[in-house]
């Protein structure tokens, strides 16, 4: 079981503004503000419930990588705090229009991982609207303006994720899950990255990936969630959108194996040396532009 | 305002049968039945209700045109019967496959319209799971096993879609709206073909397609619909993947515009000859098969 000791408090960490920022301006010439990188959490801190909470929530579709970004706000708070999972650097601009039509506040710009297939549009992000912070796990090695951990909840309005480390893809994977109470969310929805894809899950060949770590992430942190709860998963490559946690127990030709044939088939997989690793690994450390933001 | 006086009933049409059909099996030499084209409608027949009703939704993406076939069914009900609308023919193995897998039995493949894009695949569905029936508009001139016309209702389970008529795209566009009572889903949802994309329209340069039309269907027929209505089109082309009605009447820069503004852009768009209509429009005239099923 997760220990929910850690809390990432949206109030602690970005103070809301009622004012907007230029979302959509293309100010990349001003300067920068160098941030640091910090996490903030304070023990047991109280969730503020609010039993009006409602999430508003958009898959969005990078077609070149196949990538899905999801946008999460709570539409109920005043502020409408959002968050992007996953945003990719070339539809950076269509997220953040979508967020100021929606008239949302972008809080968190978070990874799953550090990505090998697309580069990350944090950096972009936090460069075309301040303000934002990045955030990644601590395992992932790579810069951010917080770091997850296990156990962690991240926070937007009376809305939250819970962190659950998911190692096997790479060392850092995590997945985001909305809260288990009573005013979030229900079913539940995890954003598995690409440790569990529908029918599928991600290779296990680089950035330190291990097939009996992702074997035992997958049954011990996503297989243990509620049935109904969907899998909102990094990418997809057939034209699905969703499943769920009870049709993948049943149906993922991989992860429905006991672990030494799972290890086996991830072993034999003869996969090609992915094309973008060596861009966006790099870029990817660094929330996906090569100078520190 | 629209009459429900017409109702296409799930139990006048396709009688249950416990037993699943053979949906993925490829038995396309066994004699295809020879179906009728009909439609069943009763005045005013009453709407079984259903305080459980659980509407099971999947949003399917055929990536080549850019199409989004949509999965419905009353997970609730006993028999899980479920339709689909706009299925693509060469992503028709895919969505037997989920629908088997998550136990459902399709009993409608529907399309808002003749697609010249793609071809349907609702002919093959057919050969491939006996017993659906196609459905498209009456004012289409296709092919079909049941036609439906304004205010119609197509009912599955105790879940029912309504028919409104959109033309201006092609002649014979309809948006299917799920229902109108506080045991139909909530938000309503809207599946508008090509009527009414995400921040944009579908063209109106063939298929007896008027732009005074669409401007007059968009605003009389989708626009009136409480503003939470999501709307989800027959493609995208940026990624996106839902928006509202209260979005589209803010943000879409086509229809926003007054009539002759909207009028003019449609008629300036200079869109190259579509790639596939030659061979899409005469395939769906006829369920995406040139021998009639």
């Amino acid at each position: 079981m997760l220990r929910f000791h850690n809390l990432v408090k949206l109030s602690s960490v970005v103070p809301f503004k009622p004012s907007t920022f230029p979302l959509t301006s293309l100010s990349l010439s001003t300067s920068i503000p160098k941030t640091t990188i910090f996490a903030i959490r304070s023990q047991m801190s109280s969730f503020s419930s609010s039993s009006s909470s409602k999430l508003l929530f958009r898959q969005l579709f990078e077609k070149e990588s196949s990538t899905y970004t999801y946008l999460l706000a709570d539409a109920s708070h005043p502020d409408k705090p959002a968050l992007l999972i996953d945003p990719v650097d070339r539809t950076v601009d269509r997220d953040l229009s979508l967020i100021q039509e929606l008239g949302l506040k972008l809080v968190y710009a978070l990874n799953t991982h550090v990505h090998a297939d697309h580069v990350t549009g944090t950096g972009l992000i936090k460069k075309k609207a301040p303000g934002v912070k990045s955030v990644i796990s601590k395992a992932s090695g790579a810069t951010a303006d917080l770091f997850v951990e296990p156990g962690d909840k991240v926070q937007f309005g009376d809305l939250f994720l819970e962190v659950r480390a998911t190692p096997g893809h790479t060392l850092g994977c995590v997945t985001y899950v909305t809260g288990d109470a009573s005013d979030q969310p229900q079913p539940r929805m995890a954003f598995t990255g690409d440790t569990l894809l529908i029918r599928g899950c991600g290779r296990t060949d680089f950035q330190g990936g291990s097939s009996e770590q992702l074997y035992k992430s997958v049954h011990s942190q996503i297989f243990t969630l509620p049935k109904d709860t969907f899998i909102y998963p990094a990418h997809d490559y057939k034209g699905f959108s969703v499943s769920t946690v009870g049709e993948e127990i049943q149906y993922n030709p991989r992860l429905t194996k006991d672990e030494e044939t799972f290890k086996n088939i991830m072993a034999n997989l003869n996969l090609s040396y992915p094309k973008m690793i060596d861009v966006a690994v790099p870029a990817n450390l660094v929330c996906g532009v090569q100078s520190k933001v």
